[in-house]
């Protein structure tokens, strides 16, 4: 009997590369399509007030029938950040752990989706069956409780992802990543595994978790005369629980600050991930009944975001926390890449105010560094590498250390979004290509703002425009009023006249030579002011100003 | 007899505090003024469209009479860059070493002017005297060579000014640090110390330059087979002479591109500041007659400038170098803060091509660390302490260390740009500001945009601009035609029908109240559109284009 062709696994990353970027990847085997992740980006330097950059779903939406939910390793917002927009569309169950699934509730409520959106609580070593699929959970440690790798099996074989991910053998709270679990499934066969390359280019370990916490009590130690301000991310709860431990240990009352440090504060105390000591936490108001040395306040703001607490705190702009010459201010992070000269400015700010600003080893990584992935790729010995999470050169520097572990070089795979990776026992290879992109959210609008819009803010930003603006006479196209010109965020001072002048007179020439031509037809008539008026500008100026002109008949 | 009341030094910092900031600092004793520097500093994210910023020198130009000459510590951007504006107005003579005069010169060159500055050219050692000053030029190492400490003396007491430094104790043209001269001139007695700050914050050493050619000589060996691609600053003539021994080593043949690059290595050439062996600089034009394995191009855009060489390599823009698989690239340089972003774009693009990217340990710092601070301040010995060169948090460090190392605390002056700093043998204190600020350069104009100009093109690079024209009869205020509207980086759509026209329909009903009313006053007609249109299109959209209404009469 001929043995039937098998059925091929896709694998198909619907969103970006970014290091902080879409995580969203489609895993597809006949009928049954399953999803892990659903994140958003933040926008380039270049997408002028673009608020953030979500995944475009096509793919999912054509195929909507096939669909069967969403799988979520963890609560960051490059993970769930597009929830309440892919969900709209693709309105299929999510499976996440207790706080990710927290954390997900409170932003479906924030777009009045939460009854909307079905979801689903799964404890690690649970396994859901999704059509073709099973996928386990497996606990994994990072800079957010909760965090899960994935093994997802197919009739096509295993595949392990991980999510983002450290090792780390005493955490905060809970386990430790269960490496057992992810052993044995490698000694069972693992087809493929998709593993985090945020840190593949640092040697070593990542430090614990802990050793923040004994920083922190060096740091409470050596300022016993101060307060003590924190900033860091308001999703790691361990860390704040380690600040609050030390605040506790040291007899200091916690204020919270920042609104996204309230909210996941809250969520984790409702779902008993942090546990805050009685007669700990106190309201910002009633900070000014206790002395400086007395209190602690855990903010956001470590990145240098302009509105988050902190950046009001140096600006003066806060209106409850007025920094003094004798705060500890303590920055428990590391800039991420785009954020330096924002973090440098603040630290120059509150440096300014006399505080004594400490920004160095107060902070870990939540992402593993080459022997933590080196020793994942030891448990698990897939026969393919599909190296994910973080930058080009990330995925690069981890593809090249599987080839160092003996994988063959053909069967390591950096795939771009909208790849289609189609994998079997047989081999692997990229087949095809499906639509993938970038959906930028501008206030309410989703997806209305493309890249004409923003070239036009670009050009706009550069050089602002000169509006050229003219009444003709209906039929004759006789000039009744104009041309006159106005312009925004374009300026030239010279001499004693002013350029304007000179372009004004210019243009009444340009009028008159269209009147003389018999040239009444508006495209022309444009063309000629934009010309004309656009050359006069670069020759005296140097600079490319939009150039709008505006036609009104009556 | 009863002793005269001693004059003052005073010393007044004329440029910002940035780390890549505009170096100007004005010395002045009763009728001699002298200025120390006289550089530019590149636009902050939020200056849309401006080239680059100066500072004001209005303090300058008011007391020209006083002003007796420039010394020039080096011949970096922020030390020199704004020489070609500021000399046009305060026109007296420039003093620097041979290749910092040699750049300058080129500088001139560029803007016609050099017929019309007086330069001089120094040596280490030399006194120059002028007005109550003396000057003295005094051998240093940094990453520019010819680069000067100077020692400036006054009847009220010796001032070091460290120009930007390094200790090299092995450096790869000319001889170290002339510490001996320092601890003569420290052991005579100084009054102030002007140390440079930039690595204030980092401990222990900064490694000589020469530690980068043995990493050269390295790359070279281990990638004997591949074409070799090394950026770097185009001013940092050492590590290109030692790129050029390591090719001339291992037989490769040198081309150099980018235009900084080709004119800086001309003027080193000129100068004798660099010996290339014969035979081993080639034209980029002759790269295709050798192997890759004979070649390797120095270039510039190591800070990931967008239209720099390696920038347009790696985008594939470049027209005469296409990167290739087997391309070993390596940058030598670390991202100054601010470009961390662009760099690991040019990284990413590099390895998507396939290209080997070297991006760690083939740089060394041209700023002085901790020790090095410590020696400085060990040899000189000054009575004040006044830091320079680095953002507030560089400076700040310096002030703690100087502490540290016996300096009273309120013999430590940390200024602010405009500060006027009196010292004397008797005390030190800041009694009084002078005019300071950022001159902008768009274009050609220089000065001409101000804060105004620079708010609009951040509201129309946010949120882009409506237009609403009209044409009123004159007299009547009767519209004849309009309102019509006009966007540009604005759009929205909703649904079936265009926002734009719910938005002409509200404007329609706008003026026929202002018709009714009477109204045709333009200012209220405007306030009108303005208002109605902001509130309509906030509601719809969550975004605040520009609202601009132009009305013509005929």
């Amino acid at each position: 009997m001929k043995k039937e062709k098998t059925a091929k696994l896709k694998i198909i990353p619907l969103g970006g590369l970014e290091q902080i970027g879409m995580n969203i990847t489609a895993f597809e085997y006949e009928d049954s399509i399953i999803v892990v992740d659903c994140g958003l980006s933040f926008p380039e330097d270049d997408m002028y007030g673009i608020d953030l950059v979500i995944p475009d779903v096509t793919y999912l939406k054509d195929n909507i029938d096939r669909v069967k939910g969403f799988f979520i390793t963890h609560g960051h917002e490059d993970h769930i950040g597009a929830i309440p927009y892919v969900l709209k569309e693709v309105n299929v169950p999510i499976y996440a752990t207790r706080l990710t699934n927290g954390i997900i509730e409170h932003k479906l409520k924030e777009h009045n989706l939460l009854t909307k959106v079905k979801r689903k609580v799964v404890k690690y070593g649970q396994h859901i069956n999704l059509g073709c699929f099973r996928v386990e959970f497996i606990r994994t440690n990072h800079s957010i409780q909760d965090a899960a790798a994935l093994a997802i099996y197919s009739p096509a074989g295993t595949v392990i992802h991980t999510g983002d991910f450290k090792v780390d053998y005493t955490p905060v709270f809970g386990d430790a990543i269960d490496l057992q679990r992810l052993g044995e499934i490698g000694k069972k066969g693992v087809l493929a595994l998709m593993c985090d390359s945020t840190n593949a280019e640092r040697p070593g370990f990542t430090m614990s978790e802990k050793t923040v916490g004994r920083r922190f009590d060096e740091i409470f130690a050596d300022h016993k005369n101060s307060r003590i301000i924190i900033a860091t991310f308001a999703s790691n709860v361990d860390r704040v629980q380690q600040i609050i431990n030390t605040a506790y240990k040291y007899g200091r009352k916690v204020v919270v600050e920042g609104r996204s440090m309230v909210n996941i504060i809250g969520i984790a105390s409702e779902l008993g991930c942090i546990s805050i000591p009685d007669n700990t936490l106190i309201d910002i108001e009633e900070l000014k009944n206790y002395p400086d040395e007395q209190t602690v306040l855990i903010t956001t703001g470590s990145q240098g975001e302009a509105m988050a607490a902190l950046s009001r705190m140096a600006g003066s702009m806060h209106r409850k926390v007025t920094i003094k010459p004798n705060d500890t201010i303590v920055l428990s992070s590391n800039p991420i890449p785009g954020n330096e000269k924002a973090v440098s400015k603040i630290i120059n700010e509150l440096s300014m105010k006399g505080a004594n600003v400490i920004f160095q080893d107060a902070h870990v990584s939540g992402h593993a560094c080459r022997e933590e992935i080196k020793l994942i790729y030891s448990l698990v010995r897939p026969r393919y590498a599909v190296p994910v999470h973080g930058e080009y050169r990330h995925l690069i520097a981890q593809a090249k250390l599987a080839g160092e572990l003996g994988i063959d070089k053909k069967n390591i795979f950096i795939l771009s979004s909208g790849d289609v990776l189609e994998l079997s026992d047989e081999g692997a290879a990229v087949t095809g290509r499906v639509q993938v992109g970038d959906v930028m959210v501008d206030g309410l609008g989703v997806g209305d703002v493309g890249n004409i819009v923003l070239r036009d803010r670009q050009h706009l930003a550069e050089d602002g425009i000169i509006i050229v603006v003219l009444t003709l006479q209906g039929g004759s196209g006789q000039v009744l009023a104009g041309p006159d010109i106005v312009s925004r965020g374009f300026v030239y001072v010279r001499g004693s006249e002013s350029l304007m002048e000179e372009a004004k007179r210019l243009l009444d020439d340009r009028m008159r030579y269209c009147e003389d031509k018999g040239i009444t037809d508006w495209g022309r008539i444009k063309a000629e002011i934009k010309d004309s008026l656009g050359d006069f500008v670069w020759k005296e100026t140097k600079r490319r100003p939009m150039i709008m002109p505006i036609i009104m008949e009556v």
